[in-house]
């Protein structure tokens, strides 16, 4: 059986879907906060710039989140400092909680920022320590002062399919809060099925209805976790139906520090697989991806999630 | 975090699917074949009554291949007897690789079968040990004198879409061996992404050639691994194009003994959650699944792949 060759995805175009997709790579930031330990930034620095090798161009580089709540994350100034000019512009964005973070951030000549909002009050309370409508105007000032400063900005929010408290989440409520997000100046928003709860008609159902309410497929991106298999389908489903920004994050790593049931993310290699297999163009170069994920899991002395990276690694 | 509460998918439809979707569950043939030990037979024998009483109508229960080549499924017989009743009908399909496995399948009084073709002439000599012409000549007789006595027969037909050896698998060259397999006057067809390389814009196609060469979707069922995470958005797209029986795994067991890349099936659990999610109606009870995949996983000793079952069996 050693005959057997390694496997790269067959080329067939698949009808509806776009030319190309932008990968928004969240590994550093949404993967590596919810790693147990610390990794210590060096690697984080080497994880970002091996990810921009092997072609992604919009990658999240890290939370400037105060120590005391992820200290996973508590060496954002150190890893832009080691990143240097390769840790600004555009599309390095990195996330910042509150006006606190965003000074920090600026303070580093970061010019890209992401808020984290909720669209249940249950998360919003536990992951924001206030209601939707509290973080929403706390939010205010952050979008304001980045937009004033030349920044983009982009606002995730999650639970927008189920929350673990409160189950199914209205898709009216997600538009609500959508739509204020928008009102505030986002250039982008990003809709997360935190919990991976979801299925591909109620992310039609969703993409359609803030279609309905005057936020179109091109502002939204897609965040997907693989909790219960659903990721790729999913994504697929919102790509057909005119998203073109996807978030996903290199091994499958990640998770959410404050939902015990938020596993790990869309694998990005699993999502360029499936890209590359109906000749979508992302830009990436799956093999360094393989390979950046491998050395990555013998860094957190683990294997990576992802599927294509264990079949491609194994073989 | 402890109040979390248990997830379950929640309905909302998805444009294009058909109402009830058939699940054709392989785990007790396809997982349990490439296990590194034989399972007992009262174990098997407990799974397939679990995976009935979990509601799926379709179980292929084993395979009648010589024991010295699937030493996991040597104990076909004793299998049936164990089962009495619920072991024979046209929703309880049994592998026979040829007239001596039909024999043994029809004194049991088996009355549906499946024969394993090859679309690829490697894998044909690997599995079959003959060309892709001599194994179809070899089918011919177990076909017809399996319709000769009342049976269903399914056909499978392995490396639909890439082969290990051969690499990206023509689709003509899969259409010319599925339309000998209908000619012999099969019932339904299985075309198997073995190795899991395909992606979406492959299955439109080989579906829509197909149907081009008279075999429609009513005839086709779809057997995909989940190697590289592309199985269930596989199986979505061919609901989306009229294919209405599904191939799947509970716990997402399985492989192939004869290449070593091709690993786990479809997980029924991912696969039920999706359709349960978009309102598809399959019959079987989740819960029931679940708890069927957490049991058969204390008897093999090691965790399901289904990602499902990892989420709520661990909730």
């Amino acid at each position: 059986m050693t005959t057997e060759s390694r496997q790269l995805p067959m080329t067939v175009p698949m009808p509806g879907l776009p030319d190309r997709v932008t990968i928004y790579e969240v590994g550093p930031r949404d993967g590596l906060q919810n790693e147990p330990t610390a990794v210590p930034v060096e690697v984080k620095a080497e994880f970002v710039r091996r990810l921009l090798d092997a072609g992604l161009d919009t990658v999240e580089l890290t939370s400037f989140v105060p120590q005391r709540w992820v200290p996973q994350l508590g060496d954002a100034e150190e890893l832009l400092d080691l990143l240097g000019p390769l840790g600004t512009g555009r599309q390095r964005p990195v996330l910042v909680p509150n006006e606190r973070g965003l000074d920090r951030a600026l303070d580093k000549g970061v010019n890209a920022v992401a808020v984290f909002a909720s669209a249940t009050e249950t998360f919003a309370r536990k992951n924001l320590n206030r209601s939707v409508g509290e973080s929403l105007e706390m939010f205010a000032p952050v979008v304001r002062r980045a937009l004033d400063g030349g920044a983009w900005v982009r606002a995730y929010v999650s639970m927008c399919f189920g929350d673990p408290w409160e189950g199914p989440v209205p898709v009216g409520q997600v538009v609500d809060v959508c739509s204020h997000l928008m009102d505030l100046g986002c250039d982008q928003l990003s809709i997360g099925d935190t919990i991976g709860v979801g299925t591909p008609g109620h992310v039609v159902r969703l993409v359609t209805a803030l279609d309905d309410a005057g936020i179109g497929p091109d502002q939204v991106a897609v965040h997907f976790h693989d909790t219960y298999g659903q990721a790729l389908a999913n994504t697929l489903t919102a790509l057909q139906h005119g998203v073109r920004v996807v978030d996903a994050a290199t091994g499958g790593l990640g998770g959410c520090p404050y939902a015990r049931s938020a596993t790990g993310n869309l694998a990005t290699e699993d999502l360029v697989w499936a890209l590359d297999g109906m000749g979508v163009e992302t830009g990436v170069d799956l093999d360094a991806l393989v390979s950046t994920s491998t050395w990555m899991a013998e860094q957190l002395g683990r294997p990576a999630p992802s599927r294509v990276v264990r079949a491609l690694a194994g073989g």
